[in-house]
């Protein structure tokens, strides 16, 4: 079970520099006031394809030798990592196979579309999507890339923190959501390369709490029966990813529903930011009452992603 | 009639720095595709109170001594003007007195209020709102500051270019939206000090047109029976801003409604930004046809403001 080390992470983001985008660090006085906090919002819902996930999946795709790459890339997510994988295999100019339940929402196959992935069906059960997938790739030739349990794509969700940190070198901690556990991984392997008085604290719908529940009781959990607005955040966390957590991570903290929305519609109203409901689990987190030791703090948020469709935003604002 | 000089304009982004946020530039290769030029969003929606009137504002405020500025600033506005000039005038820790009209909707004024503002009503009517002024600056000694037709006003309105220009110095031609015309003149004057080559090109909607005639007629238009979904544009040029902009911009780009709004919403999906209709305005023009000369140009576009209410963008970009 590989582990990216910070060079690996330092050197993913020479490789995706040509392709990501550098995304702005924000700040709110408002925001500031709220939480009693010095907030830095590093704000991933401007990078390309509207997530994070274009780091990990360019940094995947431009580490595979022309050999390796000729054949294509293949994943299963209907998520952020299928359209960033198609992308990053756009630009690199190799066809991406996604494999997605026949009953995924139209828009999301049509946003795998836009950027040129090949969608190909499956029942929606994980034994016909791995099932599915392992024939794709059989068939094809293509070299699987898995959205978060991939030592190449957690480097490259490191390069989130290392840019932050390269123009914030003195915050005291960064909150970062956990789903599968790529993100956070990454934050936390360049954190403590950066400082060990730098802290990581993960943020977690408590509808989707197995991260929380892992790391509490040294057990890996499940995903099951997960529900949250936070779709972003259903996933369980790997091996890799729960190996690296137990190392970095001080704390997660648990977020209900309502303070999601309530920090979604706080970062649209107050921050002029479009955010889909697991980017803003981080700020959720800082207005729980869970964080007040952080009181006076300069605090790091990733903002994990922007994809919403408008009238989900419409609803959650105006609820 | 003065008129601000470069160096006024760079003391003003010395002046003004401790206050106002450095805005960041952002790029969309999906805009870029969709225009063939290369665009960069000069994003003022992340400027404090949502908008680049802050900067004016905020020069204005800090540029008078002491003894000017004791007995506080007034001006009237039921706009982002208002906002602006109350949260500088409470940096610096004097009041500002806000005259609105009394039938002005509630969220405006809740917003002059939540920055410190204090407002004076006055009837729904040009003679009365001036004479209102001209009432509360008698009675408190407090300093008028126009929303435009101020030459420190248009020198922080300058900063907005400065800043630009100063990450993307190669630019071939900056659009801006034209109301007052207290941005274009700040970025015209700008523009002019920073290269012969650099163009400045106006968006005017066409419910909104006073600019677009007055340039081509050389004959100062007023604001009659304007009307436009960009509430930020229907005011119309002073004597001042209509003489830096008859030296300064080469052409005005009307824009009809449903282009506003096209632009709008793009903005919001594809770069997951809140912008107010009058922002949308120079994306709009680029988007018009009527700039074919761009194509493969590096194209800056000021992006005003992002106050819009949750509600009516939810209407737009549903429509």
């Amino acid at each position: 079970m590989e582990v990216p080390t910070i060079d690996d992470i330092r050197a993913a983001a020479k490789r995706i520099a040509p392709y990501a985008h550098r995304t702005p660090v924000l700040t709110s006085a408002t925001l500031d006031r709220m939480t009693g906090a010095h907030l830095y919002f590093k704000c991933e819902s401007f990078q390309r394809v509207g997530a994070f996930k274009f780091r990990g999946a360019a940094n995947a795709v431009f580490s595979l030798s022309d050999g390796e790459a000729k054949n294509g890339v293949a994943t299963h997510s209907s998520g952020n990592h299928a359209q960033a994988l198609s992308l990053a295999a756009w630009m690199r100019g190799v066809p991406a196979y996604v494999v997605m339940p026949s009953n995924s929402p139209e828009v999301k196959q049509a946003a795998v579309r836009e950027y040129g992935g090949k969608i190909v069906h499956c029942k929606p059960t994980l034994k016909d999507r791995e099932e599915t997938l392992q024939r794709v790739v059989a068939e094809t030739g293509a070299h699987f890339v898995h959205a978060y349990d991939d030592q190449r794509v957690i480097a490259g969700q490191g390069t989130v923190a290392l840019e932050l940190l390269d123009e914030r070198p003195d915050l005291d901690v960064i909150i970062v959501s956990v789903g599968g556990g790529g993100l956070i991984s990454g934050t936390s392997l360049v954190a403590r390369a950066h400082s060990p008085l730098l802290r990581v604290i993960g943020a977690e719908p408590e509808g989707a709490d197995d991260a929380f529940r892992s790391l509490r009781d040294n057990v890996l959990y499940g995903a099951k029966d997960h529900k949250s607005i936070a779709d972003g955040l259903l996933t369980a966390l790997s091996e890799r990813t729960f190996s690296i957590i137990r190392q970095g991570v001080q704390k997660i903290v648990l977020v209900d529903e309502s303070l999601i929305v309530y920090a979604l519609r706080t970062m649209f109203t107050r921050m002029k930011l479009v955010v889909e409901p697991s980017g803003a689990v981080p700020l959720a987190a800082m207005l729980s009452g869970k964080l007040t030791e952080l009181g006076g703090r300069k605090v790091g948020l990733i903002i994990s992603g922007g994809n919403i469709d408008p009238r989900t935003l419409a609803q959650l604002i105006e609820s």
